[in-house]
């Protein structure tokens, strides 16, 4: 699976949130397309570009309850009528998601909250894009006051935006535990000392022998919902 | 009243929707800001400039589910945080309306139609902004399919567009009554023989005579709605 993450944020060298996500996606198979300062060769190139990719995200903090305008420029340019438009889509089938990230708590976004919309009704115009071009929308990863986190919080962000970006969905115990296990072949000697690891094993419930247990199992066939 | 139309829309002399609206808002007491092509000299000018009007209006065709990127652009350059944020914003109490035009019939925006999101939902970006500046937000005037119309929907579209750009809110009788009242003062001559006029008293389920008598009720001090 290749993943495709597009990014818009005027400043992103001074943005502490879009450089933690960065390092994050370092060691995860994927590209990026930063939107700012970018100018692309032509229309047909950049749609042909966005065929190759299985997952497509868009990441970037919010501004005035949508991306900064760079995401709708590029989108008005480059999403033209015949390249999503219905059966003869181009995008058909593929993963969409949102990365969005804002300086406002989580308990903002409700009725009654001081912004009185939920971030899934804020990002209804992207939805709806990617419903009418025919991709599988995956649910938005919200991130609520990057700067007011814990360390153990960034660190759970961490694996859970490496999770977002490239684990199979839906995010289902058995898709979670295969992209541990990929993790584990590729990383098996900072495995056993990972805290990010270890927090999520804990917020799933499993134990981290369990889980060596049942990539044994994996490995050699079983079933590890059984 | 005072009203602003910010108008976003990149090949505006080629739109027939927009070369409408605009002859609509000719003999209105009106300004327009077409935010395309268009630079502004500072952000505390602009900022300043918007704070001399009582209406403010978003008025852009439908790309993508929102405005043309110019909206968003525009939007994020003035509308800073200390200028539009909680008590301080200083636009609190006007109000604020989109006029959205779009392509696709009505039926589309709904569950199970073919865009699956109705414009409201749509527009939620939009709405959040206004409500977190503290402005009073009217319904939105949506436009569908003008190209389809009849010469008798276009009339009647003319007429709700001028109302929704200088009508007082809310939508009710009265305030319609009065609208009329104004426009009868000003254009005297045209009135008896107005098509868009006739139409939308037909809607309303007035007589011209029986508003004429209530239109000399009111000057005399009467009381319209008794």
């Amino acid at each position: 699976m290749k993943t495709l993450i597009v990014i818009s944020h005027p400043d992103i060298e001074n943005s502490n949130t879009q450089q933690f996500l960065l390092q994050g996606a370092k060691h995860q198979n994927v590209d990026t397309l930063h939107l700012d300062n970018y100018s692309f060769n032509s229309q047909a190139n950049q749609q042909s570009d966005l065929e190759k990719y299985d997952r497509i995200i868009f990441q970037f903090p919010l501004y005035w309850y949508s991306a900064p305008y760079s995401l709708k420029k590029w989108i008005d340019e480059v999403f033209t009528r015949g390249f999503v438009y219905g059966s003869e889509s181009k995008l058909i089938g593929k993963e969409f998601g949102i990365v969005v990230s804002t300086g406002m708590p989580e308990k903002n976004f409700a009725v009654g909250g001081g912004d009185g919309y939920s971030i899934d009704q804020i990002m209804t115009p992207y939805y709806a894009l990617a419903r009418r071009a025919g991709m599988q929308i995956l649910p938005t990863l919200k991130v609520f006051q990057f700067y007011n986190m814990s360390e153990r919080e960034h660190m759970n962000l961490l694996v859970d935006y490496q999770r977002y970006i490239t684990q199979k969905y839906p995010d289902t115990l058995e898709n979670k535990i295969e992209w541990f296990i990929n993790q584990f072949d590729e990383q098996v000697d900072e495995f056993d000392n990972s805290e990010p690891v270890k927090n999520l094993l804990e917020d799933l419930g499993i134990e981290l022998d369990t889980l060596k247990l049942t990539v044994e199992d994996i490995k050699n066939g079983g079933d590890s919902n059984e």
